[in-house]
């Protein structure tokens, strides 16, 4: 494809997502057809001899929009968001452009550099300590999500639990992570990759009423742990967790963690977008504490997927931890020790060019035009809870300091299961789940870039109506 | 934004891209200014209110682009291509557009299904063994780089090798992976993010002249581990090593690995795409002994990065050993059975729409167009080596099958790296080196979209006359 030829299906392809995102709205949030019906409908191979972009484009639109769960759907309220926006888009299209690998800041000095100047416009937006900034020991990088960043801060938690021992002899003796009851799913594939397997998480209780860990209950653990020979590495505090969002206690964690020298990793993958807003920078005290921390601009902050950013307050340590230096990536730029090499930042070796989309959005939107998109969806929030809390056959559940709200109906698990089967069978809107001490509890959680109160309020009506239905079955 | 705002913008980094592409063998391959000038030339914050797009592309031309290492220049010789084109960056601009999160099949139907028949469109295509394809237990999946193929097939490794207990007490005894001296870096990075440690990997002996793993010192090395009570968990197998494209003999080294029960995953990263024409599949004999199998569309066949195309014989153990469901990710598809949920088959739990760059490139190519662009790789790859091996000042190191080329001056190291920095020096083209035998060794690898035979041959006219000047200076 020569680039005249690219010009004209870049158009194509540029109009056909403007059209997309023209008439999201009125397409069923979720797909209906049976599994299979995708793979069914294409060929067993590829052709043989090429075919225009136009007859590619018409099967996207019969065969694929279809059967997508429309993650940018103005009625999409699902696990937590994971919006994108026109900037983030640009931005990522001339990464692909681009096609730089940026493995090394040889391979890519500006890649390297944007990346660690939107990390440090980024800190400063969230008003992150000044120890994770590049101006000293410490430093940020984009990872794939925070599943990957948990990974890293696992790694060299390790690193520096096993003294030195690590990087030669792997897991030689028993190690162990904690973390609330609530933490994410990833801490546990983090430890089982880190080859500590299930015994090597402790979950740690929460709160009944916040959700949010017990400072006591993690010192119990941690001393019951050096007692019987087990090393204590990390702990992965949580602000917004993924059932409820609770937030949990960092200033009392962190003192704990420094006391018995364990790595204290914060996880705000989806709230840490909320402390662009002054108002809401509570959520992140304590987090001095912290020896890394992460959020996802690509769940609430208008860059697409993938895009975690990832901050270490001693970037030495994780060097340490992960390089491995073969011949073939030798340079002399690497070696003046000038410059940041960021494969050894991350699991894989290789990386795009993913600084752009941020940089793009920020410039985009500018400070004020993310506050504004962040008190949006809290705003909405607080005005669907409230038509939850003035129904009497509704109720709360857990606080909802951000853009999720967690209810249930009074009458139990099986109508709360019920209602948000009907609900997201309407395909105008889509919930999803959790429990929550045991019990079955639905989750609204605000943040597609298209919603504005008219969906909220249309979810809310449909929730309502669904529970008349069900309540009088 | 809203989408007439991105059309317009949208045209406008179109034209960019296609301007960019236009105008690539005109520029520097490399950029020469010193380490943090970008940096230096951004300001210290996002701007408080917006921008518009156009600010941003006026910065991209005279900030970013001038300190890029071009990847996709017709004169990039460096590492191995990671080449890209037309229409996979429609691909993935149209995955950027949708926005969708694909960990489950749930959350995109289509998005897994797009995936796993390309997968299957790739395996027919490289004609690998039915065995890896998803009309039985096996499958294939989008990793995101060669590196997480390993660290995935290494964990898979290890479950099967802990006899079960690995889930659960993690590296509670010594294990071991193989892989021959000219293993990727990212083996012993996957091993030690997996808890093995340096020790961990057994590195094997090869022949000083083809630089191919010697199968006798394999078995003698899992013989030595056995009786000293270290678990063998993995052969790496190497199709087309990153130093100099050796090809591990896989007949001997499979039958080697089903002998002792030992997980055997083949590393093709560069070379499997080779196995597109019918005439260079002989790399592959003994590819039915294998566990797990990759190869990288973004290095060698016009698919942006990161696109490492992965496939294992038996899903069903992959999902078993990666798999952590948490309530909040439960849903009616998932418990039936029938699908696929992705998140299962990687580190991370988010994914992208990265079937799509596959589907436009399969489809805009044809199995012919993709034939052309290797063959055209490997004729010009031969082409270089002539001219290295009639001229007497230099001679060839290691056979050369595919589209990398390893040669230096019978003078020695100090030559041999002083004619690489003087030939990279002159802007126009970029090679990269590596060491041999101990030896200094240069490495000119034939792949980015636009090289040409007048590319190649000004590569080859830049050192022959450079050799001249250092060896009469």
């Amino acid at each position: 494809m020569d680039p005249e030829e690219f010009r004209r299906a870049g158009y194509a392809v540029v109009d056909w997502i403007a059209d997309y995102w023209t008439t999201l709205g009125e397409r069923p949030v979720t797909s209906q057809d049976p599994p299979g019906t995708v793979a069914a409908a294409l060929p067993p191979a590829p052709p043989a001899h090429g075919e225009p972009v136009e007859a590619v484009l018409a099967d996207l639109d019969s065969l694929i929009a279809p059967r997508l769960t429309h993650w940018q759907h103005p009625g999409w309220f699902g696990y937590f968001p994971a919006n994108t926006s026109g900037p983030s888009v640009l931005g990522d299209l001339v990464s692909a452009g681009l096609g730089v690998q940026g493995m090394l800041w040889a391979t890519g000095p500006a890649c390297t550099e944007l990346e660690t100047v939107m990390l440090d416009w980024l800190a400063g937006l969230l008003d992150l300590p000044e120890k994770f900034r590049s101006t000293g020991r410490g430093g940020g990088v984009i990872q794939d999500s925070a599943s990957s960043a948990t990974l890293v801060a696992t790694l060299v938690a390790l690193h520096r639990a096993g003294e030195g021992r690590w990087r030669q002899s792997g897991v030689d003796r028993r190690y162990r992570a904690y973390t609330s009851t609530q933490g994410h799913s990833s801490i546990d594939k983090a430890a089982r990759i880190a080859g500590l397997g299930a015994d090597g998480v402790r979950p740690v209780e929460v709160d009944p009423v916040t959700q949010a860990m017990r400072p006591e209950a993690l010192r119990a653990a941690i001393e019951a742990d050096r007692a019987a020979g087990v090393v204590p590495a990390i702990v992965v505090a949580t602000i917004g967790t993924t059932s409820t969002t609770a937030v949990d206690p960092l200033p009392e964690i962190g003192a704990i963690c420094a006391e018995y020298g364990v790595w204290l990793h914060v996880d705000a993958a989806y709230a840490g977008a909320a402390a662009v807003c002054p108002e809401l920078r509570w959520t992140h005290a304590g987090l001095a504490h912290a020896d890394s921390y992460c959020f996802d601009p690509h769940k609430w902050l208008l860059t697409g997927f993938d895009c975690d950013a990832f901050w270490v307050a001693d970037a030495g340590e994780l060097i340490e931890a992960l390089t491995v230096l073969p011949e073939y990536l030798r340079n002399a730029a690497t070696e003046s020790g000038a410059v940041i090499d960021y494969r050894d930042w991350q699991v894989p070796l290789g990386r795009r060019f993913r600084a752009l989309k941020l940089w793009f959005v920020l410039r985009w939107y500018g400070v004020e035009g993310l506050r504004a998109h962040i008190r949006s969806g809290v705003a909405l929030a607080d005005r669907f809870a409230e038509r939850v809390a003035a129904d009497a056959r509704f109720e709360l559940v857990a606080p909802h300091p951000f853009s999720l709200v967690c209810f249930r109906l009074r009458a139990g698990d099986e109508a709360s299961a019920e209602l948000l089967a009907r609900v997201n069978a309407t395909g105008r809107v889509h919930l999803t789940h959790t429990r929550v001490e045991g019990r079955y509890t639905l989750r609204l959680a605000v943040g597609a870039p298209q919603t504005r109160q008219e969906h909220t309020d249309e979810a809310w009506e449909l929730l309502a109506s669904a529970a008349t239905e069900i309540l009088t079955d």
